[in-house]
């Protein structure tokens, strides 16, 4: 039982009544009995929903830790995106009964099979574009009224000239002050938002919103004009109608 | 009235009941009456609580663009230290009803005065690690039984010999898979927690955790083994005894 309760960090608690544990301690007594249990699979169903924010970061690493040490499978429900990417192998993502995608973290967040998974799983939201791909040139290019971007060969070309989406996530936009050149291009700054190690900021131009992820605190200033830059590879494109990825 | 519908995203919705708008719009109905009195300050109380996690981050950048338009002082009270260090330009933080600190966003990421602000701001938490300062060769090094690290002349050397709080955020921490040289003073990988756009890898040695922020997926895995580097610059200290920044 010492070896159970030390994993779970209860040590010293032995002796408690329920009462007189914090409610991410109760929660622990409630992981030590399953695994007191010893059982080859474990279904935790929102064991993270009723603990206050700094805890529950911390109770994900635990988990995480414990998950590593006893080995066994664990099928894990969860609405938390974040929860989900930090804690498992693979995820199902689920909606209205039906698999969307079922992957690794990795390939959920990087390359989403349809837009449903774009948009429920990362912060802020990914990026989506309407427009059309073009050829100029003999080059591809997607485009709508405020943007226009050289694919580079990415897109297969029978996409060409069809409507499409574009998806980008906020950390794959690269910024810079926009010279008189460019200008033309550039987008507005609508927001800055500092949030420690990181900075949003809300880029406007005509109707299309961007929110681009930069480290550290920012010296952009609200209305400040932007250039953006995004590499080719860093784009999904979906259908609009089937709203799945094109391949 | 309509500059006013237009300034919260309502316009076209003049017609509807109050049960017909959503939560979201419905706290944007509240911000157009608050706008409609022109007033010279506003003042706003946890405004965005009663939003769901999606709708808070977008309702930001509406609040910090509206700010800036109107130009109106504005006192907004939150317990979300997100929303403090996106929103404001000076923040107060308050604990037992004193002001702990009255400063910057990015002075009160950077620059704690004291360890209340210090744990209190910032995602996952400041790494705290206790120690002393001791003189070795004419150079200053913070140590305790898990690390030992090179001052270069940043702490004032009258702190010499005395216990000590180092703090230092996690995305401060460089770290690289330990060499068999610098073997003896590894850390032990606790947990990777990928989240997307980053990962939070959790390292432990002795009695000291460190959580480290990395960009993007890591590829370290559980248990691996992993040297650490700190500039000396980016550690904050504290006196244990009266929890305030020694300068």
């Amino acid at each position: 039982m010492n070896d159970v309760l030390s994993k779970v960090q209860l040590k010293g608690y032995e002796d408690r009544f329920p009462s007189e544990l914090s409610g991410g301690q109760q929660q622990r007594v409630a992981l030590a009995r399953m695994i007191a249990a010893k059982s080859d699979i474990f279904l935790m169903d929102e064991p993270l929903s009723n603990l206050d924010a700094m805890l529950r970061i911390d109770m994900r690493s635990e988990l995480k830790h414990l998950h590593n040490e006893l080995g066994a499978t664990t099928v894990y429900v969860t609405h938390d995106q974040i929860e989900a990417l930090t804690l498992s192998d693979r995820i199902v993502v689920m909606h209205n009964g039906k698999i969307k995608q079922y992957d690794t973290p990795e390939a959920i967040y990087k390359k989403p099979l349809n837009l449903f998974v774009a948009k429920f799983v990362g912060s802020p939201p990914i990026n989506l574009m309407k427009g059309r791909i073009v050829k100029e040139n003999n080059s591809l290019f997607f485009k709508n009224k405020a943007i226009k971007l050289d694919l580079k060969g990415v897109v297969a070309p029978e996409t060409e000239s069809s409507d499409i989406i574009a998806a980008v996530r906020a950390e794959d936009i690269e910024v810079s002050p926009s010279s008189s050149e460019n200008q033309s291009e550039a987008f507005n700054v609508y927001s800055v938002l500092p949030a420690g190690s990181e900075t949003i900021i809300t880029l406007q131009r005509g109707e299309t919103e961007l929110a681009v992820k930069l480290s550290g605190f920012s010296s952009t200033k609200m209305n400040d004009s932007i250039s953006i830059k995004i590499r080719p590879e860093k784009i999904s494109f979906f259908n609009p109608k089937t709203e799945e990825l094109i391949q």
